[in-house]
């Protein structure tokens, strides 16, 4: 169904939203040339009248507790009460979550207190965060289960879009699953990958707020991949060299060569 | 004029200079390898004695605001008095002044309470600082005004070097204005491309202490640039390339290279 | 004396020890990186009951001071404490301890409260928290002393396993001490190359826990010093072609080339 995607990319390139980001410290360099690199405009805050005000001028807002603390939880609830306030998409990476019980505290409290467009998360913070069974070690899943079943579980439960991330990507909505069956394992031996994607479908989002949002998220999906994919034929010695190989993808990878490398399968009803 | 300059780069390289940044988290990583990559030696501090010790043995201090709370705002406070008690150069950026209330009024809290030998910014940040009309997009400058003009009002206006840097960098005094004509677009693909350059004249002024301010800042900045065309002549694939090919020509990029290709015309009289 | 080591790195590889890090906000994602490419699993907290939790299930701690303020403090007691409840190793890096007294009180508060297994640091920083004399210069090192004696002093006066890192690196313990003889000038051109040792070092202690710990040190020491060796031999044109080649070696050294071109030497007893 890939070619239902077609143009999405395009739009994020031509209308170059911002898209503010409240992540963590670990991603958050790579975040913003990342969104730079796709051709999306990056904005970051730390306080929480800046965010509020930062909101309010943004196509789409990112929140990610990868190195949560108190003054970081503060100011992302501001920024993603403004979004909602605006009316602009709200995509939640719950880094960690499951890992400690300050994690998915934290979580719980963003979830009833903003209204999250997207949730973005590996298999076992997924399922942290909708009580299902899943495994974890640190803040990296290591779980085996149905990941298919989980995201439309996951989905249904929390009545949002769902992308749970891993060898396919499962990008569910209450109503209906698709999944990306492209990427690369090299993704997992650089930081990140996850946190990224969440902003590549920010921009998305921000970019295409006509379409269909699981449409538009599988599209941010399947192009990530498929960037992956192509700087994997560069044959990187390593995760150096792929990791810029990667960036220069998301730059130059074009919508004709995405839409063509590209697999998307529908995952049945939920 | 840009055999005037000839000199100051060497200088940089042959003393080091200690430089102390209290700086963004998105740039933080990429600004201690720049100027490690120049030849100058970083310094970080997150702490406000830490960073009045250590503004007391640096030869310069850059301050940047594009990721500021309130705890920072107090170091960097403290770093920059104690810069000024220790006679050596601040250099401000006042990422996304104009684009929240919360950082226009950081800015002006600074300037009012530290002496800054040399603000850097993009027109649109320049604007906001000094109430010029111009245009924004969350931090980045969309503004298409006469640059050379907002430069020389800015530095009149505040009484201090300005450099505003874009597709040319026009360095104004209140009584002189130099324009460097290199660079390359694909700066504008990575991120902290600005922000770096702040540090990089901060490590300029360092060296340079017996040189004329508007002249060391305007030799930095060319360098910078000329680093960047360097860069582009080994046609790197898209920004995550090009990043790391900039970081190299800052460090082999010669005096004798940089001078030869380097294009520096006077601006006139303010 | 190399041969005794083998083995070490493979098991790195093969047990993929969680490392949390309290580290600073220049090298965090290059942390990250440098563990995900030699195969370790890399966590990071920025709260202290966060920090607790995960404290629990990692297999080491690496608590490092660079850009230290009063929060993260706390969040690196909590951390450290929980890591000898667990049982586990702690590693510090007192970056800067010496060049100002905020730092250095706040390695010595670190010292009393909890028990350290391995400190990691340059000569400057080392010297400074045995009270021997050294040279600093911001937070890099530029003694010239005898560096053998000042690790042994430091191991015998601290009775714990001493790294001293420089154009040779010192492995000492209370009672023995090692010298690893390979590395690069280049390293000193890229920030951050000694704070991911000490995270390396954690990597390889959490994996090799039946083996004697200054050796396992020596093994992390001189397999990351024969991997920038690698790395130089792709012929990078300067610090930002090499940063991606180290990183890559990091991923692709074997355990048998490593061995092969590892030299490490006895240092006398202490």
């Amino acid at each position: 169904m890939i070619e239902q995607l077609k143009g999405m990319l395009d739009q994020v390139r031509e209308k170059q939203p911002l898209i503010m980001n409240i992540t963590n410290q670990v991603v958050i360099q790579q975040t913003a040339n990342g969104l730079l690199a796709l051709g999306a405009s990056p904005v970051m805050s730390s306080h929480p009248e800046d965010a509020r005000e930062l909101a309010q001028v943004a196509g789409g807002v990112l929140l990610n507790i990868g190195t949560l603390q108190e003054a970081q939880l503060e100011t992302l609830l501001e920024a993603g009460k403004s979004a909602n306030k605006a009316g602009i998409p709200v995509v939640l990476d719950p880094v960690g979550a499951g890992a400690t019980s300050y994690r998915t505290n934290a979580v719980n409290k963003i979830l009833s207190e903003v209204k999250i467009s997207v949730l973005r998360g590996n298999g076992g913070e997924i399922a942290a965060v909708t009580n299902q069974h899943w495994g974890m070690k640190g803040v990296d899943s290591v779980g085996q289960g149905d990941v298919v079943q989980l995201a439309k579980n996951a989905a249904k439960q929390l009545d949002m879009i769902v992308v749970v991330t891993g060898e396919k990507d499962v990008i569910s909505s209450p109503s209906r699953t698709l999944i990306t069956e492209n990427g690369t394992e090299m993704l997992t031996r650089i930081t990140g990958a996850g946190c990224v994607l969440g902003s590549v479908i920010t921009a998305f989002l921000a970019a295409n707020r006509e379409s269909d949002p699981i449409e538009v998220c599988t599209a941010a999906a399947s192009f990530y991949s498929v960037a992956a994919e192509k700087a994997m034929e560069r044959k990187p010695k390593g995760p150096g060299d792929f990791e810029f190989y990667f960036r220069d993808a998301l730059y130059e990878l074009s919508e004709a060569e995405w839409i063509k490398q590209g697999i998307v399968t529908e995952g049945g009803t939920v």
